[in-house]
Formats: structure tokens, C-alpha cells, sequence
């Protein structure tokens, strides 16, 4: 299988109100199986998704003002004074909420659109509609990574094409199954159309031509791409427990019951204690603390009521009695 | 420019001892400047980095047993009953310390090379002796995310390439400085390369043409894109601080001094309290204890005394007095 993969230039600035669809088949002759990987900054762009600054607001403060917002996040991830990272209401947990202050006109900051989905069916149904072509569309965003350095690509918006290729369940050359092995493939193809533009060129929109792809509809678009709160791994980063010890602040980040291995791991971080229903009674103020601290950390909202005998009372309320 | 994948067949299983570059430039014609991106599986089954479980152990155990020892990891990250993921001593945080299962003959399990970079570069020179060509090869690895579903195939060894693309201090097309744009181009061809093969097809190596890769080895290979810890926003996820609260275990994940405004995040967590050089000393146990959850959230190697005045040591040694 080979794969083309073709950088679409003569774009141009994009401007509230252009029609997308139209600029791209414009530029480039589109081709049934093609997949259109469009930057989620023009998407905005044309959308209009823009917000400015308060009168006499750095335009970095806005974009932290703004990102920080009940709108615009569920809830701060890392927050230093250089770098605020959120989950969005979306589910993207990056910098900045994903917000944009370069490339744009005139000192307004530009938003991601709530629906990045709906945004990459409807560029799918324009092409469609205007070119007479049977695309997959992408609409990407430039992220950071945790834990390594250098941003990609990675896919918001999927239409027309699987997000996740399911290897589960295939069985190995040495007849073991393979149990873990599902294929962000629309990240994947995000990525490599960002090896073929640099971002002060102007590229907005790449095709990837050639690429066999499949659209069982099976798994959902670019949300398929989104980790659930309660399976994150990574919930809060750097200063979070800091932050919300100090300030009380930060909405509790994973929901339902805390499952039995972890119960055993707050009995233990708190020195032992009796667990009932909805709450753990400990023996003194410093094992509350650490069991608040191992609560907190295991993504529950823990609340310390101090007084006689220490309690912390775990809230959504319910959980294994013994 | 124009990018093609070629998916290279016919390389059977590679077995101890097997000349790698042999077997890949008798598999397909080599051309300067093509990338060529190959499994770090099959660079450790040439190289015969096998471990066997104990007599009697099941495999999963003695993986687990592996990726948290010493000679594997320098830091237990996560650690649940269904999954660990660790820094390794070359410092990627990936699930099982990148010890694989799947696809190894007799029960065996597979461990990266010490020095993926290096084993990189080997590939290259034995590519360049047999074919007589100047390739670029990364050694890649199938890795999970951070708060995103699937996986994706990342770039462990570099060698020919540069692995990062730094844009940054480039002008956008409205003359805003780009301060964040540095592109982790290795990692994308990596998993672009992910895209021709499933993994239970064995295709090991995949050729990326026509990409133009600059070699400027000004950014060290593929250890420039791991994240050093003491910039890590993310050092350790759910379940972590209970661990460590539970167990005492864990090396501290950050080297250096607080920032002045992590001290102060840290006095407003203990409720005030004054600072001398190398310890907090706070009004009360449960004041200690939210300090000492506050410190380790900071990274930091914290030790409490419980006793008269309850005080919290932060090693190493220093800080700002006040």
C-alpha cells in the first residue's frame, strides 16, 4: 500500500463566513477515499469562533482568563504561571484549553469549536455536495505530550473513517492473542500530514491519498479519541493537589465508587481505621490528612471535618462497608 | 512534496543473532534520504534482550516483576492491579517499561536496548555498508497516552534525522513571534509508518520516501524527545501518592530548588507556618501532613517528624529562607 500525501496551498487567509468546502475543492482535485485533514484553526476561523481580550488584557492573560472559565474547561489539570493545562467540556486535555493567539488578526484569540465532530461532518457533506467526492475529513489540533517533548498532530474531528482500529482479539504469529492493541490510526494520519506543511508557511489542509480506510461507523468520530475521566490514568499533573489543598477549589475528577484495591490503599495510606458506608474514621489529624491527601490523589472529593476521632467523609456517598 | 510508505514484507522472524541490515536490504531497494522506521521488536529479538519468567510464574506476572526492578525503572509512575507504568532508566514513561509479550516464541518476554538511539545508529551504518546508501532509521515502539484512547507508534531511536523541528522564534503571517513550536517530526513519521501494517501481519519495517529530512545532529537523537523529569508536568498518576503514603517506597521525581511560587503554593497548603533553609515547620500535625501531601505532589522528597512542633524536611537541602 502506498500513501501520498499532499500539502494543499493557494487557501489563504480564512475569514469568518468563508466557505471552506469551497476553498478546498477549489485548490485541490479531491478523489473518493481521499482523507482531508483540515487544521480545527481554519474550521474556527470560518466559524467566527473567536473571543477578545478585556480592555487593557494581555492577550496571554485572556487566553488563560478564558481557558480557565466554567465555558470553556471541567476542570484545571496543571496550573503554574506558565502554563495552564485543562480538560476542556470536550474531553482535550491540553494547554491553554486549546486556544489560539498565533496566525490570528488583530489580537483575538481563537476558540475550538464545541462540536469538532459535527464541524468534520459537515466540511465531509460540503465536499460531497461540491466536488461529488466520498472523503474522510480530519480536522487536527497541534498538542503537547506529557512526558515527551515536541508537539503533533492529533485528530479532534472525524468523519467518514474508523478514529480507533480494533486489533483486539486478533491472534499473534505465535498463536497469543493480542489484548491491547487499539490503533489510534486518526491521530496517526493527523500526524503525518503535519510532516508535509510547517506552520508559518500556511498550510491548513492536507490529503492523504492512498490510505485504506474504513468507516464502520463503529467508533463514534474524534470522541472515540477522548480517554473517559474515570479510566485516566492521569487525572491531575504538577501542583494540582497543592492547588485545590490551598484553595479548596478543582471539581472532583473522577466519578463512582472506589473499587476495592483502592480502598485498601487509602486503609493503608491512613494507617489503618474502620471504613463504613460513606465515610473513614482514623485515629488522629495526621492520618486524616494523609488519607485526604491519598483520596485526592486517587481523584475522589474527600472533605476533612476535623474533631474528635478524624473524619473523612468521601463524596459521591456510598462504597464497600466492612 | 510528495511522501510515499512502503510496508516492507518478507523479512520472516528475526531470531538472536540476525544481521538486521541484511535482512532489510535484501527485502527491499534502499534509496539517500529514504527513512527507514523499524520495530524496536525486532532490533531486540536481533540482539536477543530476552528475560524468562521464574519457574512456575506466569508471564504477566514476571513482567510486571521486570519493569518495576532497578535495572528497568527509575520510577514507578502508576501502579494498579491492571496495569504499571514507569520511567524507565532511558526515560520513557510507558506501560510494562516497553516489556513486550506478544509475538515472542517460547513464553519469553522482550526488553528495549539500553541505548535505542545507539542501536539506531548501528542499523544506519550497517544500511550504508550493505546498500550503499544514506538512510535515516528510527527505531520505533507502540506506545499508550495520556488521557487519549489507542495507541500510536513513537520514535525511541533516531539516527540521520534530526528528531525534533524546531520552529521556534519563526514569524507567522502576522508577525507574532511562534514560541511554542517545536515539532516532534520523529514521532510522527513513526506513527505514519504505523499506518501500513496491522500488527499481527508482521511487517516490522516500514520505508518512508520523499520525506525531507534535515540532519543537523544538533538534537541528539531520539533522547531529545524524552521529557526530562524536573520539566515533567505529569510525574506520577492515579494512585501514586497513596503508594507512596502506604509504602514509603519511591525515589523523588524532581531534581532541584522550589520556585519561589511553589513555596508559596506550599506555606498556603500548610496554613502558614515559617520557612527556614531546609525545613517547614507547621502549627499541627494535620498542617504537616497537607504540606507533606503538597511536597510530593511538587515532586519533592519530603520527610515528616511527627514530635514537638511537627516539622517537614524537603531534601535535597536548600531553598529560599524568609
Amino acid at each position: 500500500m502506498n500513501i501520498t500525501l499532499l500539502p494543499v496551498r493557494g487557501i489563504g487567509e480564512v475569514r469568518p463566513g468563508d466557505d471552506l468546502p469551497g476553498l478546498i475543492s477549489a485548490a485541490i482535485g479531491l478523489r473518493d477515499g481521499d482523507v482531508v485533514v483540515v487544521s480545527s484553526k481554519v474550521v474556527s476561523k470560518a466559524m467566527g469562533l473567536t473571543a477578545s481580550p478585556l480592555p487593557g488584557e494581555q492577550v496571554e492573560d485572556a487566553r488563560r482568563r478564558i481557558a480557565m472559565s466554567a465555558e470553556v474547561a471541567d476542570d484545571v489539570v496543571v496550573d503554574t504561571p506558565h502554563v495552564v493545562v485543562v480538560r476542556t467540556r470536550q474531553g482535550y486535555v491540553c494547554a491553554n484549553a486549546g486556544i489560539d493567539a498565533s496566525n490570528v488578526p488583530g489580537g483575538e484569540l481563537l476558540l475550538l469549536p464545541d462540536d469538532v465532530d459535527a464541524a468534520a461532518e459537515a466540511l465531509r457533506d460540503g465536499l460531497r455536495r461540491l466536488a461529488a467526492v466520498d472523503v474522510a475529513v480530519i480536522v487536527s489540533d497541534t498538542f503537547g505530550r506529557a512526558w515527551r517533548e515536541g508537539q503533533t498532530d492529533v485528530a479532534l474531528g472525524v468523519a467518514g473513517m474508523d478514529a480507533l482500529r480494533d486489533e483486539r482479539g486478533t491472534v499473534d504469529r505465535e498463536g497469543q492473542t493480542l489484548r491491547v492493541t487499539l490503533i489510534a490510526q486518526a491521530d496517526q494520519v493527523a500526524g503525518a500530514a503535519d510532516m508535509v506543511r510547517d506552520k508559518s508557511a500556511g498550510v491548513p489542509v492536507v490529503v492523504v491519498r492512498g490510505l485504506d480506510v474504513v468507516d464502520t461507523s463503529a467508533t463514534g468520530g474524534g470522541k472515540a479519541l477522548v480517554r473517559p475521566p474515570e479510566t485516566d490514568l492521569f487525572p491531575h499533573g504538577r501542583g494540582w493537589l497543592a492547588r485545590r489543598l490551598a484553595t479548596g477549589e478543582g471539581a472532583p475528577v473522577r466519578a463512582g465508587l472506589p473499587e476495592d484495591w483502592e480502598w485498601q490503599r487509602v486503609a493503608g495510606a491512613a494507617g489503618g481505621g474502620s471504613f463504613v458506608a460513606d465515610r473513614i474514621d482514623v485515629a488522629d489529624g495526621l492520618a486524616a490528612g494523609r488519607a485526604e491527601a491519598a483520596l485526592l490523589d486517587l481523584g475522589y472529593d474527600a472533605v476533612v471535618h476535623p474533631g474528635e476521632g478524624w473524619t473523612v467523609v468521601v463524596r459521591p456517598v456510598g462504597g464497600p462497608a466492612r
